[in-house]
């Protein structure tokens, strides 16, 4: 028999999406409401598609407040991608750039940075096992970086930076990737802001650039920018609104619906208020008796990526086993890190959550 | 009153796509059978994704008889990244390339390798506004190019290689976006193949890429390819599979669809027939009588991308308006050719050929 029923999806990205989001999608699949072709079928540059990508970005200004010196750009090649981008377009010839290192991402981040120019890390959390941020004292900023890059949230890990460090008048650089959105964000605080869609805002294909016009100006004038890739120039992409080239339209079409749905929820401060909620019915849980070991220190835990252990690999492989079979999918944590991982981003459910505390206390009586 | 009737969708790309490809999609697009999540929402890195890519490949191997040491690889970024990515992947320090340049694509291409080294043109049809391909005498290539670069069809002037050129032992790379599966390909002659899937493979948001495997292991060993972007390696994306990071999974699966589709229909020698068919009424309209008048010249007028001008720009711009409102939408040409496109790419219905033969001779009784 095939069945169709949804389960709980703790998937760490791509990951569950907003059902009213979904629902849209299909009803109009094999043709857009008036305009007698699929979504999938559309020419980028109709005025179909410009309606589109318009209205999707008039939402992501309007939920985050950003002001018009700043681009808000389509792209696609992930963060990967802007682990490159970025110091290809920020980091002339004879600079530097500081990097906080808080896990896999900003690590990776680090590496792909070493190829186009000098870095400086700021502070690196490896020793520890990647279980928390940096105290303010800890941060050796150099004096006249570039930028610094910080990961606000590490997928991996599960761990967020529930303030932005203070680096003085420094470029603030972030990969948001997996917590964009989750919480307001006071963009003006930032040169450049990148996440994959793929977690809080949409489905894999698109990353979201948020960067200010002068930075993509200034980048324009460095000795060796008009030998980059087009496709890696940010200020193509900004000079041509994200259509430079054929952009991901169903991409963007589906983090247009995802942004339409936060904004009826009443935007990213009531959706914050949910993910309180949530992550610390979660947390509760995995403090209330000690069978269960959080992964990341108590003032740096994710939100949305939240990582945990229990007493030994057996137990966690049999917790992965049966909670999958309980209909609560995707909670065996990354390999680097082993033990648990229950990823619950925006469009998670809470029931998914209470049914998965509710798993874990029956889980505990008979293992514990 | 709001209409989802289906129009023709003449559009030059993202393009009409098979009917029962949006459908299986549009069933599904909630919830997979049997896994509980929409294709929108599962992780790359799950058995679901693993069987929907694994199968993806098989059939696009299975309908060109690609060699197990070719690479298939589906990137992000579309063809405009491969017009980077070629160079510095496979024009090593002091080599040069030759580059056939038969209209805009290979125009544009020249212009990104010439950014990582040298280029020799070995034909330029811009001083006869692209009109053909280059006969065997014109071709002046190298003796000894790191690769002969070619696009095998031009989407904006409507050209079309219907033979490969005899380049001798040369390794050939083919730009062959928008007529890949359009008839069969002997994947052999080619070292690499590049095509962005959003005109006959699929929906706009990867680049399919058959590779030869010692070309991927030589480019491995040039100097410098180490400094180079990870996502701009090949091997990179050969090592893992095309997961290297997060790749474009709707897209992927919807071009799994449509290859389940070709191979459904007796795979490409069976589609070739029925684009001949479609092409060949329509380019016999055209010829009837001189209302209207092909841009390309006949031996090299593509099958996907049909262009032709009207008598004067007034009736072309009446045209358009008038089949929009008949239901034949997207034959405005590109601004650089002018006149009108009709791109009657493989899942572009018979019908809606028919259906513009018909209106085309209307449109010259009322005009001509």
């Amino acid at each position: 028999m095939v069945t169709t029923t949804r389960v709980f999806n703790f998937s760490a990205g791509p990951a569950v999406l907003p059902l009213p989001a979904l629902e849209e999608a299909q009803r109009d699949l094999l043709a857009l409401p008036n305009v007698g072709m699929s979504v999938l079928e559309i020419s980028h540059r109709s005025k179909t598609f410009e309606a589109i990508i318009q209205e999707c970005e008039a939402n992501v200004r309007k939920l985050a407040n950003i002001p018009e010196n700043y681009h808000v750009l389509f792209l696609q090649g992930g963060a990967t991608t802007q682990f490159s981008m970025v110091p290809m377009n920020l980091l002339p010839p004879g600079a530097w750039a500081d990097y906080i290192v808080t896990g896999s991402w900003s690590s990776k981040a680090v590496k792909e940075a070493k190829k186009v120019g000098a870095v400086n890390v700021a502070f690196d959390g490896k020793g520890e096992n990647y279980v928390r941020v940096p105290r303010a004292d800890e941060l050796k900023l150099s004096k006249d970086p570039a930028y610094v890059h910080i990961t606000t949230n590490e997928t991996i890990h599960g761990v967020e930076f529930h303030e932005l460090p203070d680096v003085g008048d420094r470029v603030v650089v972030a990969d948001t990737s997996s917590h964009m959105f989750s919480r307001p964000i006071d963009v003006t605080k930032y040169g450049l802001i990148y996440a994959g869609v793929q977690k809080n805002l949409g489905p894999a294909g698109a990353t979201m650039v948020i960067v200010r016009d002068d930075l993509v100006k200034k980048a324009a004038e460095y000795r060796g920018y008009a030998n980059l890739p087009v496709m890696l120039q940010y200020g193509a992409h900004a000079a041509e609104k994200s259509l430079y080239n054929t952009p991901p339209v169903f991409t963007i079409y589906m983090v247009g619906l995802v942004m339409k749905w936060l904004v009826g929820l009443g935007g990213l401060e009531a959706m914050e208020r949910i993910n309180i909620r949530k992550a610390e019915k979660l947390y509760a849980e995995i403090d209330r008796t000690g069978f269960y070991r959080g992964h990341a220190a108590k003032d740096s835990r994710s939100r949305m990526n939240v990582t945990f252990r229990l007493p030994n690999e057996e137990l966690e492989a049999q917790f992965v086993k049966e909670s999958k079979a309980a209909g609560l999918d995707g909670l065996k944590g990354h390999r680097s890190v082993g033990g648990l991982r229950a990823s619950i981003y925006n469009a998670f459910p809470e029931e998914g959550v209470d049914a998965l505390v509710s798993f874990m206390q029956e889980f505990e009586k008979k293992n514990g």
